[in-house]
């Protein structure tokens, strides 16, 4: 048989605490699909090439958005998902804890064109 | 200013009654994102090329496997997913109605292999 098996989102959020440090808890084609915890402000970024999913499982996540010099957010509550396309400047940020899923393609940096100390390192859970 | 909007998936799901028929709310990279409601059994089928993601959001899904000769099912309950991998036989089947979403590349036609009266069009939501 194969290693075929099903993945639970809260279990593996169970196993860690740290902020704004994704885990890997899968992979399809040339994606990758990640759990983060959050809270806080991250770092204002942007990824050149690859476009990035935040889906919220648990609180509530403003993504701040620049685009032609002009500044919004999207609050994201549980069950809301956003897709950031390539290029465009965003800053999530939380006032409260979050959990939420990431859809990445593989090698894409968290902190896209920028390098901080936020920047993670690739890990699965 | 672009066009990046939230979605959310109870919104969606909303929309539409019918099962085995997955709606695509958004896309990224190579990527697609799909909600879809589903009721009794699919189709035994497998992705030549391509894997595939499904995450249950709503009721209870057994995903059948076959795999050498062998048959198991994966029972996936709210927040839990699992990652078809190309290649393997499945076939997904709900007692009761399951609301899901899944994450498939561009282009990925829902029963694989196989063209029955369940094989679904590509449409938006």
């Amino acid at each position: 048989m194969s290693t075929v098996e099903k993945v639970s989102l809260a279990q593996k959020l169970s196993l860690f605490q740290n902020h704004w440090s994704p885990r890997i808890i899968g992979e399809l084609n040339d994606s990758q699909i990640k759990v983060v915890k959050a809270q806080g402000e991250f770092v204002w970024h942007h990824h050149t090439e690859v476009d990035e999913l935040f889906l919220v499982i648990k609180g509530r996540l403003l993504i701040k958005l620049r685009e032609d010099g002009l500044e919004r957010a999207i609050a994201l509550e549980p069950g809301e998902l956003v897709v950031i396309p390539k290029g465009v400047e965003h800053c999530p940020y939380a006032e409260e804890e979050v959990e939420m899923v990431l859809l990445e393609q593989k090698g894409t940096v968290n902190t896209g064109n920028v390098h901080d100390a936020k920047t993670a390192v690739e890990q699965w859970i």
